[in-house]
């Protein structure tokens, strides 16, 4: 197989690449919200035609919420599941992007080219080196290597309700040797990446309720109880002052890193200064202790990701609000139970609540961590690969992410997943002027042809 | 002068004075939206040709705001200046109204008739029961009693920014024997009410500012401060757990109630558990140790009127925000100084922030309580004919609510005030569904003739 060839290719097809994908981030495939169903459902045809175009037998595939899309090509050699997620988050505050988040632009920037808009590096880029890669190959040698299966998701940015049934009913048709999962960073812009560990996701939402009815804080203020006052009691109450979650049991089945793996972290090029710095910050903010990337790849959190209650418009309204609710997520690692941990936090705020004050619980999705064998001789295959491409050798690193779709497709496929992806950390994913680098791009397309040499070899 | 004949001239002239009444509630006077400028302009308007057609010398006095309404009739006698205000509060939550809020309705309830919409309570049905006693006394007699100056205004749910400057170039014009407020409630359906007591506010708003941009939990949460939770904490700490407020020097100036007046409230037809088994609860929720009546007229408060931050829409987005805002307001008593209290509490909230956090503050106006002397005869003489249209005598009472209106009177123009309404504790003042008793408007209107014919007498 004569890879140059395919990199030459690859070269000379990004300008063709890049109105590909700027044709894909156009759709506003917005999951989590319904009015962004038949984007979702166009974003899903668009893929089918993409794959069909490179001879892949590809079909958009129903479930509950949005489609699958499911492609497979090739009868012999190596069997690979390739996964992608072509939904994206939610784009507010708008107020806050320099430009229609779907509306790409190529932009060139102090550090280099990018690739500017909602989805660029969450998913839709990142996959799309997948597939630029598949039709370089395609190109030069008229089929693609071994047997690839895709399966592209439209549900990952809301907690991927379809998943798991999907993949119980599918077993048969999407096992393979081992998955190739694109929606991960590099280590930095010098450093590839595989990634060998996953946090897990808990989502919760809660609202309280004090009084039937908005009250005026004129004639009722001082004897009736106001539910934000209850919801940041809880709130401040999550974390001791030193930042540990106060949750009982909650730090069951978080294991200590073993000193060698922290020695190799910390030999990592990564200047926390930097690193915080690049977001305004000065600080850690996490556990008294634990050094950044420990916060960030190996600890447990709680983080509001939303609060709302009484008014929140123009001017001002002496008013006690009825309600009060908040959304409340947890990473979690090791062996800690998602299950277990809702219930002990259901648990607590329910032993916080005054007299008068209720709860109502919404359920937002529930993922074990990752942790990856890398026993299996593709991780090593994989990155020799990518160590070609890049200026650093590729390292096995941690991700502070919940990417649940590895540990289903270990529990309910039997396989294991290389996490390889191209972003950096400076993506703003789920920020307003979300990008991702052209060097992601054409250099993360050179590296998957690169992969799929060694994994044919 | 035939009192008689003017109670029985208002009896006939409910119908007609019912439709005046909902033509003026059809205005959306929203004075703190910009958006309802035009609106607030519109129901000064209103008030103008209302008033003109009375026979009253009246006008739209512009201001940097919402305009005032003045109006003077009447050479000599007693002066008496009438009060009122034309604008409105916000009608969200919008979904939990069972009309719209400005089309309103007279209906047939279990307990009696009442006038529903935005504003029935809150202050244009109590202000036209004065102008419909005025009505009717004018259809009788000819011409009014005494000389009565009138001044409505369109600020006084969004803290009166133009008032102070308006009295103060008007003093001569607007001074009076007296002032007469038509904007507080009665004891209860019985027992009709001056209020003597009234609280102070001070209004504040807080944006914590963390991050220079919202950040993904996944790869930043553990690591980078969340102001979300810097808010929480903040809040959490305004209060002790006696319910008492923590700001250094807050309760200095707040008086202990004399012994007297502590055994008149409690002698007062008051059941605490059914006051607040109306709003859906059944503890009073302010400071250990101290009645209910006592909470609301008598203690100063902290409450948090409105919270967000983050992603606050459906679904679930996995954010770290950059900010999180609230609106806070205090209401005083006694000689409390709200500049003070400003000062101390932006003091506690910025020793409170963490590194990384910066808070912006927003001033929404600051007024001190007020306390009437009771002294001027004018009281007793009102008290009097109250008694003599409702079932039970009028009692003096305190207010939890804040009416600036009488702090300026007295200092600015040197006036007591009379703060005299016919409002209803379940009137939902603020809150969806607003109503006014048809009774309140009926009767108040006939108790201001008799008030009239007191003070004139």
């Amino acid at each position: 197989m004569n890879l140059d060839a395919v990199l030459a290719k690859i070269d000379d097809n990004m300008p063709g690449a890049t109105d590909r994908l700027l044709g894909l981030l156009r759709l506003p495939s917005i999951s989590t919200d319904p009015a962004y169903k038949a984007d979702c459902d166009a974003a899903a045809d668009w893929l089918v035609t993409e794959l069909q175009d490179l001879g892949i037998d590809a079909s958009k595939r129903t479930t509950s919420g949005h489609p699958m899309v499911v492609g497979h090509t090739g009868d012999s050699g190596p069997h690979i599941l390739f996964y992608g997620h072509y939904d994206v988050q939610p784009v507010d505050p708008i107020e806050l992007w320099d430009h229609d988040p779907f509306d790409p632009v190529v932009e060139e920037t102090a550090s280099g080219r990018v690739i500017r808009g909602r989805g660029t590096a969450d998913d839709k880029g990142q996959f799309m080196t997948f597939i630029e890669a598949c039709r370089a190959w395609k190109e030069v040698h008229g089929s693609l290597p071994g047997r690839i299966t895709f399966l592209f998701e439209g549900e990952e940015e809301c907690s991927s309700p379809s998943l798991v049934p999907f993949l119980q009913d599918n077993a048969k048709e999407l096992h393979a040797d081992f998955a190739l999962i694109c929606d991960t960073a590099m280590h930095d812009t010098q450093t590839p990446a595989i990634v060998t560990m996953l946090r897990g996701l808990l989502g919760e939402g809660l609202e309280i309720s004090g009084p039937d009815k908005d009250l005026h804080s004129g004639y009722f203020g001082g004897a009736a109880i106001n539910p934000i006052r209850v919801l940041a009691d809880i709130i401040a109450g999550l974390h001791d002052d030193q930042g540990r979650i106060t949750i009982p049991g909650f730090y069951d089945g978080v294991p200590d890193m073993p000193p060698a793996l922290l020695a190799q972290w910390d030999a990592l090029d990564f200047d926390p200064a930097t690193f915080l710095g690049d977001v305004g910050l000065s600080e850690p903010a996490g556990e008294t202790g634990r050094s950044v990337l420990e916060m960030m790849w190996a600890r447990p959190t709680c983080d509001v990701n939303g609060i709302w209650g009484g008014y929140t418009g123009d001017g001002f309204k002496t008013v006690l609000p009825a309600q009060a609710s908040a959304k409340i997520s947890f990473r979690l690692v090791g062996t800690q139970d998602p299950l277990k941990i809702r219930a002990a936090f259901r648990e607590q705020v329910r032993a916080q609540l005054p007299p008068d004050c209720s709860v109502t619980f919404s359920d937002h999705g529930a993922s074990a961590a990752s942790q990856m064998s890398t026993a299996n001789p593709a991780f090593e295959k994989a990155r020799n690969a990518l160590s070609d491409e890049w200026p650093k050798p590729a390292a096995y690193i941690g991700c502070g992410g919940s990417i649940p779709i590895a540990g289903h497709f270990r529990d309910i496929l039997g396989m294991d997943s290389l996490l390889i992806g191209f972003g950096q950390a400076d993506d703003q994913l789920h920020s307003p002027n979300e990008k991702y680098n052209f060097d992601s791009f054409h250099k993360g397309t050179r590296s998957w042809a690169r992969i799929l040499q060694a994994l044919n070899a």
